[in-house]
């Protein structure tokens, strides 16, 4: 299983409305990838590691598909829609990660 | 819920140890958390968002605690022997992120 992360970097005076990349985003993605999301989940970042520090991340979701091929098979074809919503949400530029899910 | 992210930076010539940090150091967190930890995952980097991109951390482990204060109650009294034994399995230096689980 593979994991594709979205991560939004906390940067000072950019806009993120997490109501909206919960009730409104998240769920859009995982209805237009269909059979081809097994499971996604949604942080939304409250803390960095030392006291008092702000959290790398203002927001992340974790995508979860069978495999590589399998995400691109789901994604793809809707790509310029899920892309096109993110501005309804956020300013800023996610880094995006894929991973193989070691211990799940 | 919270979530806490550990996540291990892809710089080059690095060094990690997946099969260590997979089978030694996050098994022995989770003992040393005891109740505390409700679970975790661990992830290897395999890419980036761009075709052919590297991922930005070779690998991540998040751990899923009831609160941040059960995270601080099972980590600090661990938190010397858990953190010497980072060095076993890589020489980066993490980055930390406290996150509320919006989407479990």
């Amino acid at each position: 299983m593979i994991k594709v992360s979205v991560m939004y970097p906390n940067t000072p005076g950019a806009r993120f409305d997490h109501a909206y990349y919960r009730d409104q985003h998240m769920p859009m993605v995982q209805a237009r990838l269909g059979e081809h999301c097994r499971s996604y989940t949604v942080d939304k970042g409250l803390a960095g590691g030392a006291p008092g520090s702000a959290p790398p991340y203002v927001a992340m979701c974790h995508i979860f598909c069978d495999s590589l091929e399998a995400f691109q098979a789901g994604f793809g074809p809707h790509a310029q829609e899920i892309m096109a919503d993110v501005a309804n949400y956020t300013d800023l530029t996610p880094l995006l990660q894929i991973s193989e899910v070691v211990v799940d």
